[in-house]
């Protein structure tokens, strides 16, 4: 509503897959690109037949505008090509009397081409373009408690299998079958439908699998290792995520396994105790490579991949699984006050074995609140 | 293999949902942007830690390069700054000879200014930049065909909670309770799931809200209304879709409703008829529009969005739901031999209903073969 004429408008052309800035805008998921605006304090969004009366009811945009009229009056003007979203750009920013855009980093490419080629005047934004979207409201936080709801019902029903699981020498068995990663990732995955939320990708690695942190995990699980299962749901109802992780183990753990869960639950501990609204992200980091030098755990590089603890201690969630911030060494700015993290320091060793224990936190200038809520119960009879 | 000196490597920087062409060439789902070439005739990742060792095991990838020693050897040039991924490309090029980089239409627009302002020469490409996508292989016709299967097992699904749902005046009722869009939704995702894929965005829409041909339907489902479930799973082993679209009723139909089913299959058929490799898109196109003109259907914009058939014929399908080709009014060039397209006419008009009937076909010199299969029935009791 208020007059900025000198502003430059936000321009965007992607699918909201790809683009979570613009469902973050426009609160509407379209799996093909639109292109929307953001101009004196109005979001814009024009949209094809397909989708046009579904953003009418569903989105949040303060206006849309049908594409095809657009497309009929660009082809006026060049009636021998088919008009693409640079006509229809140059186009609105003729009728809306816009004389900048600013687009984000991740704007495709050739569009900017076409759109400089016009003599539009565009800039591509260095920085975060919706920089609130990494402060989260309390509704917010609580669709991320949401999401990690569903991820709980996910681990609940990982336990149920394990625990019914029996252990036949170097074999689990449930109802006579090897009880594999796909059983386990099934059942989680119809727990979370059930809950509300789609889990895609989660992992359920055993071994030295889950010895490569994004490895989904395949073929047989086996007793008296440990078992990293991560899951990051969707929340159907809003489109935000949880994110968690616990780390199982059926049958008995050796000295060497409980040694590296412990240091593993300590380090996560030793971050939460500094994870606040203005600490600095490299400083949380710093907690856990603190806890697990002391304890003797190195991280290095090997031929085959690194060993120890060679991710970053957290990331912020919402719309998307990985945004702003990141929590890991390079990283020297304080968090914010309002950023939803995830607090997730792992240790990975082939032979040993693998665990990661990953909560969520909703910074607050004293401290932070926990969003997701589950047992630590690791070691399965 | 072969020396093309002359050549632009092609170069990428996405996640794999946001460029389905770096999950084609590597054949690697990555949720973290990641640089990847193709440069004389091999294709080489940049990848970190997290991803690294994963990537050795499961890529198709020719080579993968860690990240992390290349940022240290970029911060050996410039200390003072974190090295970012046009430090790493700029090092890569140097490294490996290349003098000159074509982009695909979407990489990212902040990337390219960076590498330009490096003096780097980047070409934005045009076309696509792996056109072989297009043409489906039989293997990957056959994942396709999986994808399709795994559908099937969700219209299954649908179909048995339709039939089973008792018609109590206006509502239906299932094991007491109203049967609602999202109770059949989560039967079909539970089915697909079991059958080996995800079903995401699964459409169950009835009445005036199939009328919006991408709102996903939700609350009670009624009888002797047209519903429509348009089901597009990925194939969880390939990575593949499927996309099938049946409409039901369940109940008694209308000579209307009827009528109009009627016309949606008989435009399907008329489609199908003069679909193969080397017809134009336009033209399958408009053998569905000539069904509809000649049975009175009109098709016009509304204030509250368009009616009829406003919606393309169809659309490529493989590792997205929507690629290239597309079948509509606008597009004037030849189907090709090898793809794999959807053909997917519908008919909307609020207060009658929506329908649509969508299958896949995979194209041939002389027609196409289905690789979609399920029955067509509808009017359920």
């Amino acid at each position: 509503m208020s007059a900025k004429p000198a502003a430059p408008a936000l321009l965007f052309y992607a699918d909201t897959s790809a683009s979570r800035d613009l469902l973050y805008l426009g609160r509407f998921e379209c799996h093909d690109p639109f292109l929307a605006l953001h101009h004196r304090d109005r979001s814009i969004a024009v949209l094809n037949a397909l989708e046009f009366s579904r953003g009418l009811k569903e989105s949040a945009f303060d206006e849309i505008l049908p594409l095809e009229p657009l497309q009929a009056e660009a082809r006026k003007a060049r009636p021998d090509v088919r008009p693409g979203p640079a006509d229809i750009i140059a186009l609105l920013a003729a009728k809306l009397r816009i004389s900048r855009f600013v687009v984000p980093d991740d704007f495709p490419a050739g569009l900017l081409e076409r759109l400089r080629a016009r003599c539009l005047d565009v800039t591509v934004a260095t920085d975060a373009v919706l920089p609130e979207r990494e402060i989260k409201t309390a509704r917010e936080a609580a669709a991320i408690r949401a999401g990690n709801r569903v991820a709980a019902a996910g681990f609940t029903a990982a336990e149920s299998l394990l625990r019914r699981a029996k252990i036949s020498g170097k074999k689990l068995l449930l109802d006579g079958q090897p009880l594999t990663s796909e059983r386990v990732r099934l059942a989680i995955e119809i727990a979370c439908l059930e809950a509300g939320g789609l889990a895609l990708d989660t992992i359920v690695a055993g071994g030295d699998q889950a010895c490569d942190p994004h490895c989904r995990g395949h073929g047989p699980l086996r007793p008296h290792e440990l078992i990293i299962v991560d899951i990051f749901p969707r929340h159907a109802a809003t489109g935000y995520h949880g994110d968690m992780t616990r780390t199982y183990l059926k049958g008995r753990a050796s000295a060497e396994q409980r040694a590296l869960v412990d240091a593993v639950a300590t380090a996560q501990k030793a971050a939460r105790k500094v994870l606040r609204g203005g600490a600095i992200a490299s400083a949380v980091h710093a907690e856990c490579v603190k806890v697990f030098a002391a304890r003797g755990y190195e991280t290095k590089a090997t031929p085959k991949g690194a060993v120890g603890f060679f991710h970053g201690t957290g990331h912020g969630l919402g719309l998307a699984v990985h945004e702003a911030p990141r929590i890991s060494s390079p990283v020297h700015e304080p968090l914010k006050t309002g950023a939803v993290v995830t607090v997730e320091p792992g240790l990975y060793y082939p032979g040993l074995g693998g665990c990661r224990i990953e909560d969520v936190a909703w910074l607050t200038d004293t401290g932070h609140k926990l969003l997701s809520s589950h047992p630590y119960a690791w070691e399965l009879a």
